[in-house]
């Protein structure tokens, strides 16, 4: 593991920074100009929206100091990608932004530069442009991303409806887990969880896979969606209020990996983790009733499960009921920054 | 003035900041969603290119803490907005992530947000998403823009061409100038400054405003153009080194503001603060001999006036003449994070 002020060679100068570590990764798009411009420029598939969104990563928040530079990178791509894949909106390119209080050790930089590689060829992205500087502070990513939707076709967070089924992608409260084993690492053994389930959940909080399969599946049959960074019970408050719908949720309808159930078998005290833990990174939907059949069939297909977790309703309150059938005591909100 | 972090009533939660500071900003652009949405869409104009930037800026480094939050909203997009117009792109939106170490203060987001309404309306532009998040260290404004020319118009950095002249819009060094007085406000009185003086050369540190006019006249007379930020010797050696070819400046012949004028007749110790200080804003560019006076005729009735300053020429080096016609000793070096 490398830390960014490690004490092997420094970075000396954004030019060297920005032309040995960065301009690789723009290479093969045009408009990127070999990040020798001053800015980049995009052009827009005939007929296609753009989609827009930018979500800063910080050291000591966000992610640890010490986490791998591949992992730290693939994160700080993949939770602005994550967004686009709930708007059904295809990757197509980034700006990055980086900031250090030290000049960054070339080691750390060239694993950092390989771990965004990796993750903009899953995502099948370019990266055209950025900025780097100096400042105290938490090293700090700054990503905006540009995806594309055919005009008008981006799925909107509040368009639910009564009636229509809440789905999720993939399964939930892994990241949770993955983050509590993270930062205590004897809570493996004392969930007896066999190493490949623990580092199965590790993995899932450091490499969130933005369900991105699910983009065609979602524009033809989805109401409306959003990703799921905040937990379960926050998100789906969020998109009940600017639907003006309320949500029932049956708990034991929740997806669960393998490890996760593992997890929670030894200790149901961990399973509200899948409600109102953070860094899901799957895709909540509002789905048709008559819609549904089909986008599950595309989803499998896609590689992208999708489960059906309760229904949209009438009123404003958002109730998730546990296995006994009585409404869960719900945290009153997930993350929030103020 | 009111500080991020003042005792007044601080703000509650991400949605109130959101909802009730920055929304307002966002009004009227339909792709913004009432900043209720995930993403924004971006409905690019037929047959254009999207132009896209982003450059942070961040307290104690880009500005002072107690700078007023007008003056710091102006300050990060108008940066933004000035490679922009280097480019010579339309400004359009733009998205913007806050970080703030503590909740700001009602106040103080009262003030940036009527700041920033001043200078989006200034460069006619919308705010359309971004983020906000609580991490230690500066304040932080992290904007992206989005400007937009006609397809394959984006004006570059490396396309100057040997024989063409350097021009450069509006006059330099005030910045500088007003970045110390900003520091050390018995310099005016030393430098024998009239207060309205020493507070134009303020106001353009702490209110950069880029030569958006410029955009028409950029398009169809100069061949490369960027902004300078860095100051001029810096910015010239990049423009030269991306378009292979060397510059020779006339220093006799940079455009200087009443107020600068002054201060150097004062202090000839601060000329050089034309050179090689950053902070100008202004736009660099390479006009071929024949479209000088076109160009030069349009910028003045935009309200932008140009000036040349010198010619490109073959080799690579940057040479710049004092008034006794023998080459500067030039600082090897504008601004460098790294």
């Amino acid at each position: 593991m490398v830390r960014p002020m490690a004490t092997n060679t420094h970075i000396h100068g954004e030019e060297s920074l920005i032309q040995e570590f960065l301009a690789p990764l723009a290479a093969g798009y045009p408009g990127a100009f070999g990040l020798q411009d001053d800015c980049a420029a995009f052009t827009p598939a005939f007929g296609c929206d753009l989609v827009v969104k930018t979500d800063p990563i910080a050291a000591g928040i966000h992610f640890f100091p010490d986490d791998t530079p591949e992992d730290i990178a693939w994160k700080a791509l993949a939770v602005n990608v994550s967004d686009l894949a709930a708007k059904a909106a295809t990757p197509r390119a980034y700006l990055m932004a980086l900031s250090f209080p030290e000049a960054p050790a070339r080691d750390w930089m060239r694993d950092f530069a390989r771990g965004l590689n990796e993750a903009q060829q899953a995502f099948g992205m370019h990266l055209i442009g950025g900025d780097t500087d100096r400042r105290p502070g938490p090293v700090t990513i700054s990503i905006t991303v540009f995806g594309e939707v055919p005009a008008g076709k981006m799925v909107r967070r509040g368009m639910a409806a009564a009636g229509d089924l809440i789905c999720v992608s993939g399964t939930l409260g892994d990241a949770a887990l993955g983050l509590r084993l993270r930062r205590e690492t004897s809570l493996g053994p004392k969930l007896d969880l066999e190493p490949r389930h623990a580092s199965y959940l590790v993995q899932r909080y450091l490499r969130p896979r933005p369900a991105t399969g699910l983009c065609f599946a979602l524009r033809q049959h989805a109401r409306a969606a959003m990703d799921l960074s905040d937990g379960l019970a926050k998100d789906l408050g969020r998109m009940c209020r600017a639907s003006s719908v309320g949500a029932a949720v049956d708990a034991a309808s929740l997806p669960v990996s393998d490890a996760a159930r593992r997890a929670f078998d030894a200790d149901p005290s961990l399973f509200p983790l899948c409600i109102s833990a953070g860094d899901d990174y799957e895709i909540l939907c509002a789905v048709p009733p008559a819609e549904f059949d089909v986008l599950q069939r595309k989803a499998m297909t896609a590689g992208c499960p999708v489960t059906r977790i309760g229904t949209f309703g009438g009123g404003r309150d958002v109730t998730i009921r546990g296995a006994d059938g009585n409404p869960l005591e719900l945290p009153t909100a997930g993350w929030d920054h103020f």
